[in-house]
């Protein structure tokens, strides 16, 4: 399960295919990088500046020619195609969007727990995330394949249409003051995660309908992106599917 | 926060002191080692042997006389003391039993599961099992310092024990008929978790008063282990204390 495509035909091939592109790295921003950059640009994919010697290692050693792109080992979807998932399966939507997670391992972990509990899809960002890739499919355990991942530009904007759409948006925050066992999770509803150590950003939070918080009694009191996650789908599942 | 110990005084020190000790690895198993592997073996410690080439490289080349321990960073407790942990706080005990567990990162993750959610401690096994060490205290963001761990050396006994004293012994299992939905998490408990990818042992199993399985409605249908142990653990939190 490659996620490397490099020297600049096939890059550009990828660029021009629409085939899904996570990342580019080239030599130079200019000269005769220009047509890649500017098509990466104009497909909205980061570029980053990355010297002869990192590309020499990260292809370890292959013909490069100063350019490589990381490609996606599945497709992203659609929004829209997240939620006919949902309506396949007559259900109320319930989708994870991820605000900007950076963890490959916590991606896959869940992607695991989405696959197990029956969510219908998972929503990333394209810049400073973690995208699907070679690490998170195997730590998906193989839920990469069958979880369906949309890949959108601007987060904030996306929950703004799903709430245009009737879905409610609840992010998990350790200081609200509802939890997770008050929230009605029968809705169609988007649960919204934050950045490891950083919690959801300002302009998500303010986007949500509920701030809901997981009950902790320690001392510590911080859960790993992913079980946060899963402790507080299952509380959906258990709502919305009961004991089977 | 170091967890090895070599040369031949500091683990002969470390063996006699009652400190506790994980593992000691040696170049021989007899000769002027003799006395160590004894009170190794007395002390029912696993005894392993190294190559001195092997054990140059864990030591990074220190003077290690053929001799090194892998030494607990924090101290074990009785499984009685896990039991004065529930009692000090006047609840029934809840513990986690950890069935061979082989990943420090599990370990470390469902240490911080259990001080979120409020269990009284932590059972793991002496042979082929994960111990403290350093990455499982950095794994556990601290919690190693404050959740209680006993270490013993047969499991199925210890569950016996405490069925004596009045707890009910629930395994987690895939296959099991009854959801974590079904048990009545308010009784004096101690939950089982299997080892990643192999589940509980024949013999465990078999000692259990109940089974129950994480309900799963996809197409890998499996959690890692310590999102399996952080989902079952909350469902109990959520029948305990409820919502807040």
């Amino acid at each position: 399960m490659s996620d490397l495509v490099f020297g600049r035909n096939p890059v550009m091939e990828a660029l021009k295919s629409g085939r899904e592109v996570n990342k580019v790295l080239v030599a130079e921003l200019e000269g005769s990088f220009l047509p890649i950059v500017n098509l990466a640009k104009k497909r909205g994919i980061p570029i980053q500046q990355a010297s002869r010697r990192n590309l020499d290692e990260l292809t370890e050693r292959g013909k490069h020619q100063g350019v490589l792109a990381y490609v996606a080992p599945k497709s992203y979807l659609s929004v829209e195609a997240l939620l006919e998932e949902a309506e396949k399966k007559g259900d109320q939507p319930l989708l994870v969007a991820l605000d900007h997670l950076e963890d490959p391992h916590n991606l896959g972990a869940i992607l695991r727990v989405v696959d197990a509990m029956g969510a219908h899809g998972v929503i990333i960002t394209k810049a400073r995330s973690v995208s699907l890739s070679a690490t998170v499919g195997k730590t998906s355990a193989g839920a990469m394949e069958y979880v369906p991942v949309a890949r959108v530009s601007n987060l904030s904007q996306t929950l703004l249409q799903l709430k245009k759409q009737g879905l409610w948006i609840a992010g998990l925050e350790g200081a609200a003051q509802e939890s997770i066992y008050d929230l009605d999770w029968k809705m169609p509803l988007v649960l919204v995660v934050g950045a490891e150590g950083e919690g959801l950003s300002r302009l998500i939070r303010d986007n949500c309908d509920f701030l809901v918080h997981i009950p902790m009694k320690g001392q510590i009191n911080s859960l790993n992106a992913s079980v946060a996650a899963a402790v507080a789908l299952y509380e959906g599942a258990r709502q919305r599917w009961g004991r089977s």
